[in-house]
């Protein structure tokens, strides 16, 4: 059992590598991940989950077939599963990602962006 | 499909009852809760979940049988099915909650502070 707090600062400071998520806690069966993104991630989807994406510092973008959504620090979006998307960023900015474990960053693609999964900081 | 962007902030300031959580989001067969917390809330446990709190704006604390911890602004903690816990604090705090749909606020006790589930803001 574990009532570690987590702060978000204090783990963003830990890794400086981009679009390489990071687990920090465990809820049931789903993991919580941070990452620092910038310029353009690859399209992709994820057919057996939706994905949360909560914007801890800086501003993302994520591009969808018909839209292209902004997501600002103290904002979140879920992508419904099996929906395709591309994230993005202009400059580096700080998400927290939301998703059951076992969730491969690059979904249904596998890409030089796609990252190892269940990497713990 | 909803591609909605969720703001906290204005999410928070569509209601002003304390303990009582209002759903903002889905993720799979979870939901995103924010509530407005002040003072003592009551021990309870969940026996079936664990459940996730994040500190949007203030401070926190959950006393637990052997310790009291303290969350701030940034920072969450995931507390363990099964283990009893009193949520408190001494002002106004602004918090997100994350666990599956239907868990009650209380978990495993009736009282006047229980809320009712699925309340949508």
């Amino acid at each position: 059992m574990s009532f570690k707090v987590i702060n978000f600062k204090n783990k963003f400071s830990k890794f400086n590598d981009l679009w390489s998520p990071k687990v920090i806690s465990e809820l049931n069966n789903y993991q919580f991940k941070l990452v620092k993104i910038n310029n353009d991630f690859i399209w992709h989807k994820h057919d057996d989950t939706d994905e949360a994406f909560i914007v801890i510092e800086g501003k993302m973008f994520i591009e969808l077939r018909n839209e292209t959504v902004e997501i600002n620090e103290g904002e979140m979006i879920v992508i419904p599963k099996g929906t395709e998307h591309k994230p993005f960023s202009k400059k580096e900015t700080k998400v927290m990602i939301i998703e059951p474990k076992g969730v491969t960053n690059t979904g249904n693609k596998r890409d030089k962006l796609t990252a190892p999964n269940n990497t713990w900081i």
